[in-house]
């Protein structure tokens, strides 16, 4: 399927995944075909905003039939890039990189990893899954030999730009960023932040308005 | 300051950390006015998306004179609720558990890591960072006497929507969630999900939608 050429809002990128989860859980319940209305229902979004999310891509609905679930998993999947291998390195063997390695999930969706970095030189040659530890002045040479698309940063912010810096000059593809700093590279490296603390702060926020409307009552 | 009543935007509370992170690199810098422009500049956004945003909190800026940092920061800290301290417990020691229990940033916005839980006896007693790990048949006495608000989900998916259950019936206000699926509770506990996997896909999204517009060129 060719996605089409005009911008697809973050929103809705922000919501295929959730999409592609459902669709796989429904698939291992057996379900075949389920209606936007009872999608809607288990997923909590209207069913107008799925039909709407969905044609962004082209539609996969037939009026009155629903959606064959395994086809429209595969599509998602598809335009998520998940029907191809990506090879990935995580720079940094903290708890957190650590935590990232031993994530078997992210292989069945074609998320290979290939290394693990670190400065520790008591690290090196250490093992994680089967996954070695590789040090740092490997890094540009690793990248060209094991052809790989894909960095995760889970190093002190005051590392990663100078590290990112040095995976732009390699022409890696894409940056999982855990670093809580916004890296800014050229628009041919891809950036995904996940900033911890800001997720921790916007669940506070949730809960000072809760607490607020409350106590208003 | 009183937040007005109305609606904001989940845009807008996704934006309000990082105007609070750029705040404080600003402050730890010696900035101590700025421009919606310049700050504009380093955030990446438009100075009409920054003064839209903050008029939902009533302003803070004066029209010419730019923002006083130090102010600005403190009162996007007070509404994203850091002003007071939130007591919080992680449950699941694992690699993701070690790792947010590690992160000493949390304890400076105010978030206190009073226990970890999990179900492993060889755990019991055990510490991170002089944090004690507990078995999870304290859980519901410990919340109770340690006046616990946020409980962090750092265990499988598949035992996750029963100590989230578990949870709910204790009163607790919010759960930071990493399991992969959405807890389903009552409004009166605030969930904020961090679904890594997801994350990952919107990079891959991302970097497919990259290539493929420029194999076009």
């Amino acid at each position: 399927m060719k996605v089409e050429e005009r911008e697809i809002s973050q929103a809705v990128i922000r919501r295929l995944p959730r999409y592609y989860r459902y669709l796989g859980e429904l698939l291992a319940n057996g379900v075949e075909r389920i209606s936007s209305n009872d999608l809607s229902k288990r997923m909590n979004v209207t069913a107008s905003q799925i039909r709407q999310d969905l044609n962004n891509f082209g539609g996969f609905g037939q009026q009155g039939y629903g959606y064959n679930v395994k086809y429209l998993r595969t599509e998602i999947g598809k335009i998520l890039g998940l029907d191809v291998d990506h090879n990935f390195i995580i720079i940094g063997a903290g708890n957190l990189g650590q935590a990232l390695a031993n994530y078997a999930s992210f292989e069945r969706s074609g998320f290979k990893l290939k290394g693990i970095f670190d400065v520790n030189p008591r690290l090196e040659g250490v093992t994680i899954r089967g996954i070695q530890i590789h040090m740092m002045d490997e890094l540009k040479s690793f990248i060209r030999d094991n052809n790989i698309e894909i960095a995760v940063l889970t190093i002190p912010k005051t590392k990663a730009i100078e590290v990112a810096e040095q995976l732009a000059e390699t022409g890696i593809k894409g940056i999982w960023n855990f670093a809580h700093t916004d890296l800014k590279l050229g628009e041919n490296v891809i950036v995904e932040n996940v900033h911890l603390s800001e997720s921790l702060m916007r669940l506070s926020y949730k809960i000072g308005r809760y607490d607020e409307e409350h106590s208003q009552e």
